[in-house]
């Protein structure tokens, strides 16, 4: 028995819409506050209001289902846009404002937007605004505007209605276009429907417990998944966000302190940070239940440090802009001997395997391509058909990130796909011999590549910061290195640097380093 | 911009499917308990090899898409036949064992079922049988069989393969056919897509914050949505339910005790029962975090004694066939001031509003049909388009309800649609004066209906039981009723009976009372 083909009433019934959950958590809890924004606070209502004040602000200046971007950094108004862009069934393209002038218009020109929201900062930006003039890009600022063509956006807001836009919008239609950060080459755009995203929140609130008293950290931009999900979870749960700009030790416990943070969502590096600072010591974090690291291994020694001083569960929390997140979580204090690479369980959302070049599904033991499946997955990429097919073969969505499941069923992170160097034949995952550079007490940080070498094919080389007044030489980092990993596994160069380039969600981009050395063997 | 049309591999990938959810819980916990059934216990990972074997058994015998019903109480086995069902792509067909072999014989054949999984018990009754027979499906029992032509579930998925079945499943698929207990003429098949469960389950894990420690309660049947979509959700949180064939208050402490229920689920009469009983006061009730009553009002005594005695959070739940539940909860106690047929606000899931009968949005005051909208509602009457439309008209799910929204945003349901009686041209809620009955210290239970008179259109009648050694007369009560409501609202006849008509989870049948006493004033 087949079901019948639907007819448009229930299109119209059985909607699933990003722009309505910030309608619905206004009708069920209007007077709660949803946003933080230094000073200022917005309830529910106040969100809902905003939201559907732009959508129809859109639907009055654009047509049907155009592609909206934002360049914009945390705050009230951006979220507002978020909302009401999918109020207006219009396609969002978040732009990270961290990118340059040259990578900002290709994902502009490749999405066809039309219409940007755009922070005041960035439109003052000489290089910016051209390139919204080149491509004949209609623009609203965050902030006064240029008294021109650019108005605010509490001018175009202004007087518009405040209901929710009656459009026709459904759970196949295209929500969002999010660009990755790209290896090589440019950055593709991630295509999700409103089901896909909708899904992930919904999963969310459950895998975190979400309530209405709960205050979610805003310190990730909202441009990137990471944030977008939590943040649009915990305001479908009737919680808050209180929103930050930049992250210092002191900003982040100020607003735990002071806007009762309930989930801190952060990297392991703020997490090192605040617990440093020697304010912490009489920082008040009672209000913390859950403290979520993403994006990297947190050291044990750390993970032990949050639970102690903050009293908080700890757990790592996974994803990718091409699989919503959150797709895994570690709860690492339930396996305290379990190495920090461990990614843990699948949400109840999604499935996850691990799966060899052939399209085997591989054991318990057996490491291999982390896989998944399930609602949360991207349609594809915009425009790359080849890319998109690459992503989906044998009918699951490959992630590009080595792990292997133990006999436990916790998944463990071997390496990136193109972070595994091959080097004299054998395979080195860089994150192994990170491991062992980081254990050495005077390295701060660590990153690992495959570097072309006439010999090996690849040389494995460690571009390492020291911590301050440490005196370990290159030489003491190899023969360290040699006494931890197999003669094949151990750096042929240490390169000792003053920073790391990291992408603005503080992973480290190993393509430049890879760029940066890539004759440093003279190939 | 519109979304390319997703290719196969996306359907693949993207699949939403209920089988999963129980093959997904035991990858991340198998080794917990998933069923309680009597003495026996089912992990999650033994419940996903049980319906992963009747799936590939169902594989084997039928083609696609088959429509299987159930006709079967609460067992482990039946829970194993739901996943099964799903995990081989087929169709859910459950069936009320309480109806008569008529209303059985009209739903099994409406539905094209061409296979059913049938309690040892029914089997046995010739009328069944004949039923089974006469419409040639392929019967399999929950129990040894015939030894002829009906199998034993244990026999037919013994040597099956244990591996989740690779079929082609996505979320728009027809999951199952529910049948309402109908008002007038046949029962109607409320279709539901695997996308309209799961979007329920995850909304029900998150409303509930259930988590891998709860155990919910089994009482009411696993054929009605309640039960269903309670018992899928707790398992999709990696919890466990405590099944139970037949309540009795003996019963229900037992189980709440030995089995430590989190999550007690069940009728306002269940709670009433259990806390009369002597063995009450002795009952160990620390495990019960949350007391869930549906499908009648409770009494603020009750509602009261429950806070107090359990220690527990009290909440109405609602939804209907047709709008999976749960729909709309009602948090008794954070609204001591409120009437107890509150419905509440919405989940994060589904929007309700009111509308007139020209499909106007009304304000909050303003008294019309309660509707929905999202992806919970059905997809249709299953070969019913005109049905189908009437629920779906202006776009909106059309429950047969009628409410009013407070002004603080909380909604009050009002009486069915149908239970609207229409004396001398004005409009009463039958549960208006129900409710004035029930205050009455000598009636137990009442339900009023509208009977046909040739003067007033209809008349209202009051059904009454009443408690045991009470004295009062049907001119007392009516009387009574005079007292406390507007004359053309008082009871014109009261009828004092020994029992009312239920359905299957405790719902007065209304439509039996008309029937029976349709020619009391000789009309």
């Amino acid at each position: 028995m087949k079901l019948p083909t639907p007819g448009p009433e229930l299109r119209r019934i059985g909607r699933i819409a990003l722009g309505d959950i910030i309608h619905r958590s206004a009708e069920r809890c209007g007077d709660r506050v949803a946003v933080i924004d230094g000073e200022r606070t917005l309830t529910h209502r106040d969100l809902d209001a905003l939201s559907s004040r732009f959508a129809h602000h859109l639907l009055s200046v654009l047509p049907p289902r155009t592609t909206v971007a934002t360049l914009t950094t945390n705050s009230a108004e951006m979220l507002a846009c978020l909302f009401g862009i999918s109020k207006a069934a219009m396609v969002w393209v978040p732009v990270n404002v961290q990118l340059t002038a040259s990578s900002i218009e290709y994902i502009l020109e490749h999405a066809e937007v039309e219409y940007a929201v755009v922070d005041q900062e960035l439109l003052e930006r000489q290089d910016i605004a051209s390139v919204l003039d080149r491509l004949g890009i209609t623009a609203v600022a965050i902030g006064p505007g240029d008294g021109k063509r650019v108005a605010a956006f509490a001018e175009v807001t202004a007087g518009q209605s405040e209901d929710l836009p009656d459009v026709d919008v459904c759970g196949d239609d295209l929500a969002l276009v999010m660009y990755t950060s790209g290896t090589t080459g440019h950055p593709k755009g991630a295509m999700h429907t409103h089901l896909s995203v909708y899904s992930t929140v919904t999963a969310n609130m459950a895998t975190h417990l979400m309530r209405e008293s709960d205050v979610l950290s805003g310190f990730l931009p909202l441009f990137h998944c990471a944030q977008h999900t939590m943040t649009t979870s915990v305001l479908a749960a009737g919680g808050a966000v209180a929103l930050a700009r930049g992250f210092t030790a002191d900003a982040g416990l100020d607003l735990i302190e002071r806007r009762r943070v309930t989930i801190f969502g952060g990297l392991p590096m703020m997490f090192a940070a605040m617990l440093r600072h020697e304010r912490s010591r009489s920082t008040d974090f009672s209000s913390v239940r859950l403290a979520l690291y993403a994006m990297a291994a947190m050291p044990r020694p750390l993970i032990e440090q949050i639970a102690r001083t903050m009293d908080a569960d700890v757990w790592l929390v996974t994803g990718q802009t091409e699989a919503y997140p959150i797709t895994m979580t570690f709860r690492a204090l339930e396996h305290p001997h379990l190495d920090a690479n461990y990614w843990g369980i699948s949400t109840a959302l999604c499935e996850t395997k691990i799966m060899d070049s052939e399209g085997r599904l591989l054991g318990p033991g057996q490491p291999g391509e982390i896989v998944h499946r399930g609602p949360n997955v991207m349609a594809g990429y915009l425009k790359d058909p080849e890319a998109t097919a690459a992503a989906q073969r044998f009918g699951w969505h490959h992630t590009g990130d080595l792990g292997v499941i133990d006999d436990s069923g916790q998944l463990l992170f071997l390496d990136r796909t193109k972070d595994m160097i091959k080097s004299g034949g054998e395979n080195v995952p860089s994150i192994k011999v990170e491991s062992v550079l980081l254990a050495h007490p005077d390295v701060a940080n660590a990153a690992v590549i495959g570097v072309p070498h006439t010999h090996w094919g690849e040389a494995i080389v460690g571009v390492v910061i020291l911590r301050d007044q440490a005196r370990a030489t290159a030489a003491d980092l190899i023969e360290h290195a040699k006494a931890h990993l197999g003669r094949f596994e151990s750096p042929k160069e240490i390169v000792i640097v003053e920073d790391l380039p990291v992408t603005a969600t503080g992973k480290t981009q190993k393509m430049d380093l890879r760029r940066a050395y890539q004759d440093l063997f003279g190939a």
